[in-house]
């Protein structure tokens, strides 16, 4: 009986609206789908979704994605008191440097990209000073893109990270994490440089080893048509991410150039090492290192193949 | 009413009984597995499973996967019309050194080893002059192993590869593609040695790539506690097939060295044309490079990740 009580004055509370007016500049998956968590969620009174395209414009309209959209940077921040930065990364720079001259002290500007030392070191020179700039990295998403793919539970359980520094206001850095937090998002808090150091590791040397796969098959699929007929399921998991958006991986790649190139070597000495055990016919030592990753690997999760 | 005619008078029709008398030499995934089609399809009389352990026995027996299991290989193969033999890789020479007093003309030999040449040497020099061997290596699995994961739709749509010689007799892979339709499986009759070296690139290589991908998210594990908060779905589907046995990976690198050892090379090699166009900061072959990649894998299937 007073558990009902409790679900049904919980109900009833009204849902907590964060921000007037919110611009997603950059409506594709990840900016439509914050447009769909926000409005679900009652989180802004107004979302102003700005796109490259027309088409793009339409498209977010009709998910219900955002309450208005533009192609025009200076109407679609008009009023905004937090600007979502979800271009491609190689994007962020630019469209940081058209809005300078266009916003003032109170906004919040955060971005979405998945590299942020450089993101931050940008979006603090040219906005630092006009506004208030938080680096951010909503850990969500796809090998598809685009505002169709968006989902509104997209972040739900998704880690979602901050990069503040010293410079950035406090203010800003609290009322995002009051707003990852009521998107069901987990905020963490990490510095730039080992956030790219890290993801380097975790996100993009896996995608240049997907793509990388698919090429040494490609080698293959040119000497014989049997090569298509014996992709098993291994294959396709390890390959997926490499489906992506080329744009998109080339701007990771090159905007965290430094700890990619890290990564690859680290890939190349565990090849070269895992060839000389080969050599040595070294069972023990091949048995110990397939043993050690499948220890690793089952302690972060059983995703099955579908 | 017609259609209803045919499904009944199809539904009625006696199931075709292939063999009498079926051993498993090995009863884990594909084994089990392999017993509970051969059940639940009435393509045999009778399937007796071998293991070493008779915890494994009594396992089999409970998941229905065989009419009675052994740990008697003299026990296992008396009467019987096929053996597949299907422990892992390593273990099937000396397997089929034991089988060779034991066999009879009449028998069909095959197997599931994930490598072939090697094993169809083996099994034609021990065998061959006693019994029909026939190398097989159903395309099925997953990381998962043992008894217990066992399926009877394991094979249904899956390619099972068999790779005679000039030596087989050909009423014994007549047999054989006879029983993989019958299974719901696809039969693909290719060379041992073509096998091998695409499936080091289509299998192996991605299998190696993924526990190396693990070995340097252990080497950050151990700088910094952020490491495993910031893993997303791309480094999970990667890394899938690191969680397999260690033991199983050992024997297939081993087993299939020269055609592993070059496709260790060829990914060392794709890695560090990748690692030049990023140091050259070359956009257009970035992005050629991924977009290529991403074309030839959207062609393959998408697996979205569950």
């Amino acid at each position: 009986m007073e558990a009902c009580f409790h679900a049904l004055i919980s109900s009833l509370q009204p849902l907590k609206m964060l921000f007037n007016s919110v611009c997603i500049a950059g409506v594709g998956l990840i900016g439509g789908s914050f447009g769909l968590a926000l409005r679900e969620r009652g989180l802004a009174e107004r979302v102003v979704g700005l796109a490259r395209r027309e088409e793009t414009c339409q498209a977010a309209l009709q998910m219900g994605a955002v309450d208005a959209a533009t192609t025009n940077l200076a109407e679609a921040v008009r009023g905004a008191e937090l600007i979502l930065l979800a271009p491609p990364v190689g994007q962020i720079k630019p469209l940081c440097e058209q809005l300078a001259p266009l916003v003032h002290g109170g906004v919040i500007i955060t971005d979405a990209g998945s590299t942020k030392a450089g993101v931050v070191r940008d979006g603090e020179a040219l906005l630092g000073q006009k506004a208030m700039f938080v680096g951010g990295h909503p850990m969500a998403g796809s090998e598809r893109t685009g505002v169709e793919q968006a989902k509104a539970n997209l972040f739900e359980k998704a880690v979602w990270i901050l990069t503040p520094t010293s410079d950035t206001p406090e203010v800003a850095v609290n009322r995002m994490v009051e707003l990852i937090e009521a998107l069901g998002a987990v905020p963490l808090i990490i510095d730039a440089a080992l956030h790219d150091k890290l993801l380097a590791i975790t996100s993009h040397l896996p995608h240049i080893t997907a793509a990388a796969l698919v090429h040494i098959f490609m080698q293959a699929q040119n000497e014989t048509d049997f090569a298509s007929q014996l992709i098993a399921g291994g294959w396709r998991d390890s390959t997926r991410v490499a489906a992506g958006s080329a744009e998109m991986w080339r701007d990771i790649c090159l905007a965290n150039a430094p700890a990619v190139a890290r990564s690859v070597e680290d890939m190349i000495e565990q090849l070269e090492e895992f060839r000389d055990m080969l050599r040595d016919s070294d069972g023990a030592r091949l048995n110990q290192w397939f043993e050690s990753a499948a220890q690793v690997r089952n302690k972060h999760g059983y995703f099955p193949r579908s």
